[in-house]
């Protein structure tokens, strides 16, 4: 009955659709994961530090990450089956199709148990999706079936630019750069893809379908997107001139600038500060993968957003240049944002599961009503 | 901030979530589609006509009706890839996970493209899901390669008998009780998997991110599976006597009887009557598949929990023992919810891309605030 129900205004904007106490986004205490502010974490902390604070509700101790670490070193390993898949998808694949199927196949072969519990199958996720990731890059464009082990300590950032590079070594400041990328794309609250993940579970459905739930909706443009659709633009753009051509343009057609805005954060995304300076370092380092000028251009763009638009970078803004300057593909972007963020989904899935209520909201019913059947040899 | 947002009860209950002129579930007027009555639609339609009817808004005409089934006999077509890799997956998964992956995987290989566009998809994923479950069942239980080609004027009910009892022809009766079935279970409103799916397409995710995420929440025991779980404990009861026993233990013990209950049906679910009509007619006939008397069991629990319990039967108590007489297996039983729901599904993904908005609740923060940082050496 419509008159008992609540309306939202579309698309649940400003509807509480649960309690969670994982991260705060825009409460008026900036971004936080489980109470720490995310400049404090992205500064000292590293990525695996971040995710078992995600994943576990506490900053671990040394020996707890040691062992964090090793787990996931382990998790890294891919199965001959999931070889033979990753083998037969296509180059011209969008990378996120690959990632979705990655994990639905997995949840085929290592399905979640007892004994395979949920916080088993989160690192194994945390482990291997790297190595996956590259695996089909590099058999897809060139024939090579990489080795997925890298170093027995290498964390994640480190154990994926050796394999997207091919090399034993890996330059300190681009596996930094990557590593703070992956801190802060790891958590956000009751975005899309986490609560469709959240729904999903919320059927008592596994964890894979969870997380393969999350990796279809951060597929979106509207979602996950926003890096490679920056680096899209930047990569046409070879001089500040012609950054002031496109921003002409863009202006008087009043199009939306990719990596401007966000529909929380109104006076700045907290995030963008943070990678920017990595954008700057790699720069100022001559990177050995982009021009020196992508990030005077991107700097160049920023400032006249900022100033003529009052719109502020978000994370996606200073990601795209940042990851170009570390020798990523730009259709990895996504794929590598699926890395960081299943700690973020796991979190949620736990907490879904914690004090499940089936989500499940009604409809406004705008159809037809009441209609007389009519047989087929009647129908005109 | 809290103050501006509106809680909900819990699991968005009673929140409209959107405008919808698919289904009415509830609202005073029963089960509609497109504004006609369930009752009408089961006893004088085919599945293909309310199929046609759920994706386009209207009745087709004989015409468009024999164009939809050739095109859906077109789709039925397996791709060589895709068999290799139902080729590999163990006959001990659980059959959804084949679902969800078969659906991520042709996402890979046949993508959603301006010209294979969404109505494409649609029409092949109701084609294909069916001959892909079969053609991995019969392969992984006794390593046939069946051919998914029946009949070139076979619906979908009847290319699902024939494949999955490798026979050439087809007893009408269990073909008509398969083609109602899946008339029952094609839509049903804002449910957890279409609900899910809309979260997943309003991101501007491609269609089979919508029902990949669509399957896995449909796997849920609290969504999809409850038909298995009537299936599981009909088949340990042989006898009224036992189901006497089976029913005093389980109000013993306040245990839930699944298949009995519905979250919006308080007095009855209107498909319930028309379902059970086919498992009476079937055991009438002495079925191939089963013992008759699972029928009067079935009737038996039902007259019972009925007088005891106040609760009455749904779609998915009489839709065990007519799955069961036709000699379908009960592993089976939610894939094809799937064959039947996808045309929902795809319905409700086109209603939300014609006037998208981005599904992104909030949630109410309960962590921790304001936490400082301990660098790792001094953590306890």
């Amino acid at each position: 009955m419509a008159e008992k129900t609540k309306k939202s205004g579309g698309g649940l904007a400003g509807i509480v659709a649960g309690d969670s106490a994982i991260s705060t986004v825009g409460i008026g205490m900036g971004l936080n994961y489980r109470g720490y502010d995310i400049v404090d974490l992205a500064k000292n902390s590293t990525f695996e530090d971040v995710a078992y604070l995600i994943l576990f509700g506490k900053l671990p101790t040394s020996k707890q990450l040691e062992e964090f670490l090793d787990q996931i070193v382990k998790a890294r390993y891919l199965p001959a089956q999931l070889k033979e898949i990753l083998e037969r998808i296509p180059v011209d694949v969008h990378p996120m199709d690959m990632m979705r199927t990655v994990s639905s196949f997995l949840g085929l072969i290592e399905p979640e148990t007892k004994e395979n519990d949920q916080y088993k199958v989160a690192i194994r996720l945390l482990g291997i999706f790297g190595p996956a990731m590259a695996y089909w890059y590099h058999f897809a464009h060139s024939g090579v079936r990489i080795n997925e082990q890298t170093g027995p300590k290498d964390t994640i950032a480190c154990n994926l630019v050796k394999l997207l590079h091919l090399s034993q070594t890996a330059d300190p400041l681009i596996v930094r750069a990557v590593d703070v990328s992956l801190i802060l794309y790891a958590e956000h609250d009751f975005n899309a893809s986490t609560f469709a993940a959240r729904v999903t579970v919320s059927t008592l459905a596994d964890f894979y379908s969870g997380i393969t739930t999350a990796i279809g909706t951060l597929r979106g443009p509207l979602h996950g997107g926003a890096n490679e659709a920056v680096m899209q633009y930047l990569e046409n753009i070879r001089s500040i001139e012609e950054a002031n051509s496109f921003l002409t343009e863009s202006f008087k057609s009043k199009k939306l600038i990719m990596g401007f805005g966000h529909r929380v954060y109104k006076n700045g995304d907290p995030r963008s500060d943070i990678i920017k300076e990595y954008s700057k370092l790699l720069a100022e380092k001559q990177p050995k993968f982009g021009k020196k000028i992508l990030y005077q251009i991107s700097e160049h763009i920023e400032t006249r957003v900022v100033n003529e638009k009052k719109k502020f970078p978000n994370l996606d803004f200073y990601s795209a240049s940042t990851y170009h300057q570390c020798g990523i593909p730009t259709e990895l972007f996504t794929p590598i944002f699926v890395m960081s963020r299943v700690t973020g989904w796991a979190a949620h899935i736990f907490e879904q599961r914690a004090n499940n209520k089936l989500i499940r909201p009604t409809s406004n019913y705008t159809g037809p009503q009441k209609l007389s059947f009519v047989p087929l040899n009647q129908r005109l």
